[in-house]
């Protein structure tokens, strides 16, 4: 497939109020919760880069980094940040808005994995990804990081052919 | 606190049968719906080790390998591989099971990790984690490069500490 | 309350993928539910003018155009269209989007009305709104209309004084 | 169609109990949830008169006047005012009820527009609506106002042919 | 409490229409998901008898006759059959209605026992109940059989006082 | 169908955390929520003992001992104790877990029935069941004294064939 599109074709955002449905004991939103937000928000990216049925295939580095709070608006950004053959990585911010100041504050980042699938559930080539901002070049160079570093820890990839990581350690 | 817990203490498990609303349009079970179910999963095995309220802290290593269908018996097994302080690392496996013939099949492995914290949310120490297991060992294990890589990617550790990490790559 | 606020910093949207769950019999989103999630939205809208908590006050024109099928897009979109003292009018928009072409369509308009108060649930004032392109310049005059309309409706209003309104049936 | 459907034919009501799930910050119901349980108890009503599948078409003069708090027993009833050609009017009146003492208390009213379709989803006629108390001679009356705004308003009918409509402005 | 209640002044009912979220992958009704609406409906009841906070004690006698299909419209009735001190026994019925001839089938009968309790948790009495109707009187009577049964069978009461059960087995 | 099946091979177990979603307005587990738990922990222990779709028949004897308070673990275990042709009974027990303690109370017993039924939804035939411990044996043998006391209640037979039960009241 030869078609190419830019990451900001793929932006996808939602903004929620936490309800007390969404919380736990302490009234602040689960883990969990946002967990399920975020597939659905990353998978609207990748299907908008794709066009095609998208599954979730690996989910990384989500870190809770602050307590979001019964009340809250929260805001969940994401775009794709690189295309391999049939996979996409997308990489997800998100944001709390204070409700009387309305100041915005990041709380969470995480990089979740689709692979664009045919009608049988089998994978299908995707479009090239081509990055524009200097934030979506580092991502699109930290997603062959990311991916070097994940075919080594399932042991389909020889560490000494990952270039990129070995440099770290050098 | 000087309180030991065996890996063994800290089992969970839960078990469902896929209905029509925990399906994307494929008829497949939707990633985010596995992650709300393992994080609550897991939190009861990190609540079993320390006996405290504990909040999601990250996610990493979740992959889907196989797509779980509706009407599959699903099964989501989880124990804590290893504490540091305040925090425990819990690894989960998920299982289906074929409804005709009973047959067995892993298709799903996470680590997440949570945080104990006291009442008003300020993390606490936890109970030490003894594995038992040659898995429990393997997982204990590896719970340490893991928690360095995730210090070295986020920049509070130099990659020339990390000594078992830099063996990989040598 | 001397502030005053562009419409553009109201704005709210949130993308949503339409699973079997929230559809009917015929595989169409239900009425209900997108009425639910335009509640939702439109109040972000509402918060993020007047920064205090807003309860539902009205619904009026909502109209369903045509059917939004399982599996497409959807985005919600909405602006406060204009503030009287303690109400604002919250004008929502939405698209649907079709998941092979990407092309977006119309397929929902609504105003929904909510009240500022305060923390026992009394009405306070909210800021003036400052309507900037032509598009919320129309909403902000018809706002004006449909609030008579309705103070008529309920015998709040003798229609001589509807100035705006008695023009059209002149 | 020459069949003909009385308005108490129609009547459909559903009791709740407002849990926790259901409730803002304040501890109020939502108004999103409301609407979605006033369009599936008015979808019966509307069912009950055509049967057949029908679709939420408009929602209109919804108001929400008192708040419904956690704990109160809700009843929602509805009644097909006024059926034109594939299009049905729903009138619904909300209820609560004070749990200790039982007194009833009318908390909200809305009006719901239904279309029977067929298979594929075309609008087919439904049987003609006959009112015979007041209230439903009233509402009978006031659907046709109605109808004749919402055709004006969406440019469909010139404001000179609303006879009934003009007489409140002369 | 000398006060005394009619088994008519404590009629509730609800009307639904089966989607397919609450169907499991026959297409059909769910067990699980009635018991929870009848859960409900029930308390509802319990509460109009006693005007206070009541918590399900008991459930017995739930027998699922025939499949309710997805589409179909179920209604949920039931009265307090007869009151114990500070229990409640409700009986439950539950019908479908094809949605193309309106005609209404029985599908489902179920007995929920409720407490009356304050705010503390402590069970507290209620007032009589006074059956009227024929159907009324015959629960009322059979609500004692009931009970006896559950005492003898949870051990509290001696086989040899349970007048009316022996009389069965004469 | 001469397969025979053991008791320990239909065990099933799921574990939950009680969050403010479950609640009623004593912060107490609803009886309706834990209800529908039952139901899908229930139908997994018949569907592993005849690996066939499996519908809910009847529910008897649940009593609700004792609050189960939000925040606390709450295990659900079930086993068939009983195959009589097309149908199976299976026993619940539902138990909390203090989250300071550990400690394990029982607080909920339940006994559901399920039919086996094929692609059409009619009963098929199920393997025998057979009980090694004490308890599965004496669940064993009730199981046959609630079957007699069911046929009895509705007239499908005579109290006089029911020896086990009328030895209760000799």
């Amino acid at each position: 497939m030869s078609e190419k599109k830019f990451a900001r074709e793929t932006f996808a955002s939602t903004s929620k109020i936490i309800l007390p449905n969404d919380t736990n004991t302490l009234g602040n939103l689960m883990g969990g919760q946002l967990l399920n937000w975020m597939d659905i928000n990353a998978a609207i990216s990748a299907q908008r880069h794709c066009r095609r049925v998208v599954v979730t295939a690996a989910v990384n580095n989500v870190s809770f980094n602050r307590p979001v709070k019964l009340g809250d608006i929260l805001t969940i950004e994401s775009k794709v940040s690189r295309a391999f053959s049939s996979s996409m990585e997308v990489f997800l911010d998100v944001f709390t808005e204070n409700h009387r100041t309305g100041k915005r504050t990041k709380c969470n980042e995480a990089i979740y994995s689709f692979v664009a699938v045919d009608q049988v559930g089998q994978p299908i080539n995707v479009p090239e990804m081509i990055p524009e901002t200097d934030l979506e070049k580092e991502r699109f160079a930290g997603a062959l990081r990311r991916r070097q570093l994940s075919l080594i820890l399932s042991g389909r990839m020889d560490p000494k052919d990952a270039t990129e990581l070995k440099a770290l350690f050098a």
